[in-house]
């Protein structure tokens, strides 16, 4: 461990917490402090659209899939719903899993109502779970929608999650997304490094932002200026938005090594694939985040065989 | 018990409830897994419009013919709602019972307002009352509308209801239905599996959905993927739409053996008739869904004497 | 007392205040299951448009009144708000009393906001005043109004409100109107016997529903799809309607005789009169409701003089 | 003390409090049950209108001056924000206070929202800072504003500070407007006799009206109807409110000698004079309210110097 | 410690924590009862708009620049985000901190909805951080926005604010301003003295209110007004609107010398400088506001180099 990782253990952390969070903090970063975050909470978020339908392997019908994956792939943490976790947990005791707290369908739109996203489980409804079940769950997920008319809602959810959490060594995750009837661009760099800034100040250990987007500059560019307004909070991207697995790689190479970001976050793109396939991606990703593979060493994981 | 059976305790029953929820599943299912559950908690969801009027046999018109149709007939559970139990449950202790703990009118339509029902009773209300009475209350049920501006809080009572009631041993049914100004068709195959895998995510034991329909192709096939969305939550239907028996019957039939449901969930096919002639069509829906009956078979029973 | 009476009481009565739950119906209908209700909740419902103004006696301009007729006429149980009853109870201990728990003025319409009328004083709040004082409050009251937007929130209170009195071995009056913009036909007679059976759903001892209206059927006749619909809730409803005195007697009793109902619960025809003709007038109707009288003797009773 | 005095000590205060409950009334009505209220609540409600501008004696700019009236004028009980108390309370001991629990500004107007003044500090923190400093605090205020879209909300509140406080020992005085969409005319008498009843429901010692209006009819005749709907709920009103001060002083002595009023609640007409001239303005409406002065003697007071 | 600091000690300042408040208002104040804070929240009320853009530092892009100018600078009290002090404090422990318990973004306008910040942190969290590390956590701050439609429940949160940080001996900022449909003039000087005397009313320490303005009237004069209505409650304002130093330092001191300011508030002025410059800066104003200086000596303290 560097000092620099001792220095990022939060003062919220308690004294009796501290070896809990960093032997979390090891586990899933592989002492390296980034993270490949495996996200598989898209059955309340997008329904079964993600699951079934044209151009999705058969596997990913069943939640079974998803488990699979974060078993025989590598993954730093999965990230999926309590009630997932307590039906397969048995089944899959070695994967690193992060509780995604909060959700949401997708069935009503912006224009309709402003987002928001409750607490489903609270953080010690986690806390008992692993401590009874001695299940490997290394982390919290809270998404939060700032310009929606309920972020102040979500914001002190998320702030009460990170204290809770912390106190019980748990790593917190924020999804944070610009999203409402206030909201112009939900990509934009700078208010992509806003919803940063709003992770700092909540005290977050990772928060998860849409990679941003403007006309003329790389997405990785566009980046760093979140990195900066994140202070000691780290910033996972979504992976590339391309189906195209080798600009995929290539984009997630350039989020980590020109735009500073500390991970991803990816779903679909593995999950979407049949089971071998998604495990090879899986290990190419995890091969460029974590281990400081090149883009065509992770190619030639993923294409392997 | 077969080792599929005893994989499907999830992990949130504590170890002191394992024995209670296992006699529970075995009880209302006994031990196929199976689930023929009588609904009678149309007081409050249709006020009197199931109970009372043409072609409702006037047996119908007072609720204690719910409970002697469940007392004498053959059901996995009887869903009513807490009021009942405890005014009819002194004459009827040998029936095991679901308690269905939120409910609404059909007063307020959804153009008026999305839908929301919340909790009347808590689970620890029903455990109370089964621990003082000794009452086989053996499930408790929570319905929740996707797609309603409300879903987010009818979601997290839901995954409290499931929380709470395996701590205690009881077994989860919910109903989840796509209702609200954001839901375009309520029987979208697609949609129904996104239910199915909502109730997934939050841990349910079984998800009661509609009957999925979709021009060209039959109920029962387009089930399939909400069972398969459903991974380790069983799915169980409402029974046919036809009020005509022996369709019932064929329609109930082929959601288990060909969309792969796990039982159905039948109320007004059953009440609106006489004592003794619903009496028989629980025993016909029960051999169907938990004895392994044909068609035939099943008929033969409703239609004998 | 008859099996009748000792199997209606509910198994949400714990042992301990079975005898206080028999000891309290046993004063309030002596007996007979038939509870005549004296309404005194008015001041908050219908402000001072009910003491004070043309056809009324000045007798009724104070809440005094109320108390005085409670005191010296006959009837099961004198319902008002939790201030009156610390104010006058002391000079009135031998009222068995009902505390009416919510209430709501008749300032904002229908048209403008569906009604709402939430807790004012909790259960426990009025068992403390009861253990403490030794005042005779023998059942507390709710009034929910289904149809309307917030009818689940009142719903929620209701049950909890019936488990918390139950506890306490107090009797429970719901009073349930349909109202909102929702509801067309107040006095419907179906959608009145779906009051009914929400109020059995909830497990309440007592309805009060309006008298049912439909052109060319007696309100009695209506009123038995209500009394069917409650099973073991029974039904009392308003008083006749009439101002004519023997009218309204000879409503209350086909509504008793013909409609099955078990009481009445009647404010403003007892207490709009003066002091001596009030006292008369409860005794004329506790003579029908639960004394067995006919028309003539009730009569009798209040002309006598 | 009278046997009247002694009657009107109401059940919800506990024996252990009943001494509290005595020593308060007797000390802010000298024993007579009139009370004389120097409303010094307006820094919210009214903002800085009320204490700074033309016609305001610039003594008025500072809440010091407040304290200084009630400290060297003579008031019944004097009404403040809790934040004013702790400030000021150390300098001033002997002034019998009453804390106003709720509190809004008149920014936004009935047209744009129906109003709604929640509670700021509990009676239990009042009840801590009595205890604690020593501090004469007598009594707690709460406003409602009936016909309000938020009135069940101001009533369920305004019920339990009434339960709390008297549990303490102390008085409560309901401040109760008509207003919000729904109310058509404030200051309607009948009306105004509503809200007086809505007090005695909730069991208020003390409940302040607006003087009523109709055109032909003295408001101190028309306040009759009120004083008896109050019951034993005692009407204290504003104070006239006319700022001639001999007006003023006569329409107070008739609303106590005519229309029954047991006091006055005075504020604007107090403070809005320099210390000396304020000073005395509270001898005569004192001297008017509790010491049965007549308009002469009180004016000689004012107007001596 | 002069006679009127020791008045100056609220009366919900209990005898136990006394020491502790004193000790916090001489450490923030250094005994003058002035207060110069340095503004660091602004990260979730204006997202990165402050942080980075043109004509601003480049040092300002990260949240550390904050901590290092409240380091090497002198400030009173840093005011920054709960997350921020726990993931930076252990590095910068001798900075006296004010927690900002709410927050919020400017995306959702006043046009779409009336402003609302409610706490992400509660006191219990904030002295649980102080007691447990050491820090220097003096003060914590709640903005109120008067004239919103959810002005009452932000005037709840904050008193409850004030009454749990005065019993745990820290001081208590209000930010203070008039926002909402209803608001016509933000800075109308008669609105911005309301404001104080609503912060009085609470019984706030400081409040910080925005420059008033009106056509014709220095604002340092304007701010008498507002001085005289928060009585005992000090006014801190926002520093000069000027970019320019040296306006900026005569209107802070016109502020303080002529309006009756207590202090200042001072943020973007401050951290869009690069890290020399802001230190520079800060001691000026510091200069200024606590140590008597006049412009000219805190100018050369600025330019000084």
């Amino acid at each position: 461990m560097t000092a620099e990782d001792v220095f990022s253990i939060p003062l919220d952390v308690p004294f009796a917490a501290v070896d809990t969070f960093i032997a979390n903090y090891q586990r899933v970063t592989r002492g390296t402090g980034r993270l490949m975050l495996f996200a598989g909470d898209q059955k309340v978020e997008h329904l079964n659209d993600d699951f079934f339908g044209d151009g999705i392997h058969e596997d990913d019908s069943s939640p079974l899939h998803l488990f699979r994956i974060a078993s025989e792939g590598k993954v730093g943490v999965f990230a999926t719903q309590y009630g997932l976790v307590v039906r397969y947990g048995m089944d899959f005791p070695d994967i690193p899993y992060l509780v995604k707290l909060n959700s949401k369908t997708h069935l009503v739109k912006t224009q309709q109502k402003d987002p928001y996203s409750p607490l489903l489980v609270s953080v010690q409804d986690v806390v008992d779970l692993r401590d009874r079940t001695g299940l490997a769950i290394a982390a919290v997920g809270y998404t939060i929608y700032i310009g929606s008319e309920y972020e102040s809602e979500m914001m002190r959810e998320a702030q009460q999650v990170i204290l809770d959490a912390h106190k019980n060594g748990m790593l917190v995750v924020l999804w944070i997304y610009p999203r409402g009837a206030a909201v112009k661009d939900e990509k934009d760099p700078h208010l992509i490094a806003g919803a940063a800034g709003v992770a700092a100040a909540l005290g977050a250990d990772y928060v998860k932002v849409n990679a941003p987007k403007k006309e003329g500059t790389p997405s990785s560019e566009l980046l760093k200026e979140a990195v900066l307004a994140a202070g000691r909070t780290k910033v996972v991207c979504a992976g590339g938005s391309s189906i195209d697995e080798k600009k995929f790689i290539q984009e997630l190479y350039d989020q980590i090594h020109t735009g500073g970001a500390s991970g991803n976050a990816t779903g679909r793109n593995i999950h979407q694939k049949g089971l071998a396939a998604a495990v090879r991606f899986t290990e190419a990703i995890y091969a460029i985040t974590v281990e400081g593979a090149t883009v065509d060493e992770a190619w030639k994981i993923y294409s392997a065989e």
